[in-house]
């Protein structure tokens, strides 16, 4: 999979600036540099140093610029690599990179810098993944997730775990080697507890997932409620901007509107729906049966009341429809400012829903009902800094260790020979490197580096 | 206008990319960044050195980064600068710009960067000018134009003009001084010969701005013809692609379509035209009179007629109502595939029309009308590389010298007092040194540094 090539690519976003950045990493990448740029002589120069000069294509200069030079294995990817700071103009970079290819230098393939990193060691594959996750990050916390398991974090919870898995193993590895003199030098016990110990840990980090990727991708909120209940209101209300169209009609929003809502750092992906309700058109009915399948695909449901114009037996009704036990509901009754509170105590809402009186327009309690959104959501366990898993191939490969695991205690519980626990183990172990990238095939890499943008 | 803030901002283009630059210039510009920075110490650094660490906002790591240093005067803008090298996502980028505003940094204003560089002399005005236009400079001829401008090439060939004038105007100051005595130091006949001279170099550099400004923005090239002359089919053979509608119903075309291709280095703005007829119906005649509109605003003008289904008298027709003495004008003879050559001997065309026959639909003669293209619009202008102006502004400034100095040669003829000679000789200095920034306005840089982008 390493080859010899040096590789170039733009490593800004492309489009007009002040300056480009264009990369090029591998034996030759300074020599390269050197026999395009006039100023001095990069092959004498010192690794992380930076050099005015000239490119040329024979006599006509293509641009001044600055050369930086990570001279191996002091570099991102551990090869030589050079970073030309030019003008940023598409026809200048378009000329640089084609006249460095005209040179020697191949064209680079999306994500091949950090794969090169990964090969010659320079981060694991879970850290190679989080480069990726790190540029998409658009919250503080997606941010502060990413930015752990870039610096290690990760990496370093899992290969406690393997570390501890590989010496049993070589233990009973070695049992194999004795097996005619029928001896144990792992102790049953022991791995029984380590089993234990790295189960529960195993759990706590595939549980972690749901809140991680939420983190990551950004949390669904639906908002639903019968018609003219406020919901378009209260969306415009939590951005702090006229986003939905708002009318007295009844019926009004039949598409669903998405809009990001950031609390504490955590996205939320507020939807609207249309009004559930009897339908009466066609258009309307395919608007109610869309908000069916949008709340059956949210992580915190939201449902909204008028407190003024729906009975007691009419919200009960809506909640039983909507409410599935341990699924995060907040039931906000709006249009307090018209409204008598002492109707709400009248309601015999289910213990796990959550409940708060606003007003959408006259803007009450709406940084209340934030706070609650977020704690329904999020509650406390970002508080704990344990480590995330946001990477479904990442939580899939925890699940099948917890799995090898439990073959492992199942052996141990009807004594299985040896060379059954062993191998047991060693699944484990393999879907644990799968992670970090000790165990890999070309594929799995094709797969995560091919995602990733050209020039990182 | 100088002031003593330490400036901020993305150089990079925004969007997401492998890795974002952030630019700092200022006397503080390395004190901030090491405010923020963990790693080394980057006040003990050497210039041009770059430095690997964290960027930190408390105890919260916002980002693994490069940091370069340029120590003043060692820098693009003559003062300290650092560029911030961070990984491309837009939250990291404004964090680490929020952080560094926050620690005493400016954000800075469109071109401020460059502004700089020209207050504290490290380019002058014309060269700065020179930055944005090899930014967005999209061919090789106006690359290479900006590329001269950029290093100085213009500057110094005005330069020269300035040096000899001040001698003169030095001169002519002196013989204020002896006035009562009535001496002549400067040599009259030799200040009629400078200005002779002078005003054929300056001749030289307006007559440049009419090719330098085609280089620089695109030369307009209408294409016109009766309807089913075969114009959309001649605009896609030259491009090479179905970019145009093309249909046999005659009018198809009722929008201009404008497209660029590039000869030789040169951008030809290609525009479609609907067809000049009498139109039938209403939109028709806009189309017609946008038609008329474009050739009147067009640098070149090809006249596309269907040999087979025109006959000469029409021809000549078109050509008279279209062409105008001394106005770039290519007649071109479509459909030869299908016609009698002869026809085209019959033609008395003006002396100044040139002419060639093509098919567009076989692709004949593609190449040949590209070359009279050229031909017809650079013709060897750009083989003695003289210097090109490309600028308004600088073409204004020459024609105001050229008058100032022609009041000079009139003061010489029908002698006036020293003291009006030396008034005129300043003027023109005056205006020579507008150009290049010696003579400057807050409302100038104003305008010429509001147009670049921010962080250049």
């Amino acid at each position: 999979m390493i080859t010899n090539e040096t590789i170039v690519a733009l490593s800004t976003p492309p489009g007009i600036g002040a300056i480009g950045v264009i990369r090029l990493s591998g034996k030759d990448a300074i020599s390269i540099t050197n026999a395009v740029f006039s100023g001095k002589d990069l092959l004498a120069q010192d690794s992380h140093t930076i050099h005015f000069g000239l490119i040329k294509d024979g006599d006509i200069i293509v641009d001044e610029v600055l050369v930086s030079l990570f001279v191996a294995p002091k570099s991102y990817t551990k090869e030589n690599v050079v970073e030309i700071s030019c003008h940023g103009s598409n026809y200048i970079i378009q000329q640089i990179i084609t006249l460095l290819i005209r040179h020697g230098a191949s064209a680079a393939k999306p994500g091949e810098f950090t794969l090169r990193a990964f090969l010659n060691g320079g981060l694991d594959l879970s850290q190679a993944e989080a480069v990726a996750d790190l540029i998409s990050s658009d919250s503080a916390a997606a941010h502060q997730v990413a930015m752990n398991q870039l610096r290690g974090g990760f990496s370093n919870e899992l290969a406690v775990l393997r570390e501890q898995l590989i010496h049993f193993a070589s233990m009973i590895e070695l049992e194999l080697d004795f097996a005619e003199e029928d001896v144990e030098f792992a102790n049953r016990d022991q791995l029984q507890d380590l089993i234990n110990k790295i189960t529960l840990v195993l759990n706590k980090l595939i549980r972690s997932f749901e809140l991680g990727n939420v983190i990551k991708e950004g949390i669904n909120t639906v908002i639903a409620g019968r018609p003219n209940a406020g919901k378009s209101t209260l969306l415009n209300a939590l951005l702090n901007e006229d986003r939905a169209i708002v009318s007295e009609i009844a019926g009004t929003t039949r598409d669903t509107i998405e809009e990001v809502l950031n609390i504490n750092g955590i996205n939320f992906r507020l939807i609207d729906t249309a009004g559930i309700r009897e339908a009466t058109d066609t258009i309307e009915a395919i608007g109610v049966e869309k908000t069916m399948q949008k709340i059956s695909q949210s992580a915190l449901l939201v449902y909204l009341f008028d407190i003024v114009n729906t009975t007691p037996e009419e919200i009960l009704e809506d909640i039983t429809r909507l409410h599935k036990p341990g699924f995060p509901f907040i039931a906000v009754a709006n249009k307090i400012d018209l409204s008598l509170t002492e109707r709400l105590q009248s309601l015999d809402l289910p213990s796990d829903v959550r409940f708060i009186s606003i007003s959408a327009k006259e803007n009450q309690h709406i940084e209340e009902l934030k706070e609650l959104l977020y704690d329904t959501a999020v509650g406390d366990q970002l508080s704990d800094s344990h480590t995330m898993v946001t990477n479904i191939r990442h939580v899939e490969a925890l699940q099948r260790t917890r799995e090898a695991l439990n073959s492992v205690a199942n052996g141990l519980n009807n004594p299985v020979t040896s060379d059954f626990l062993a191998m047991d183990i060693k699944q484990a172990l393999y879907y644990l490197g799968e992670i970090t990238g000790q165990v890999t095939t070309d594929d799995l890499l094709e797969n995560i580096f091919s995602k990733f943008c050209i020039g990182k």
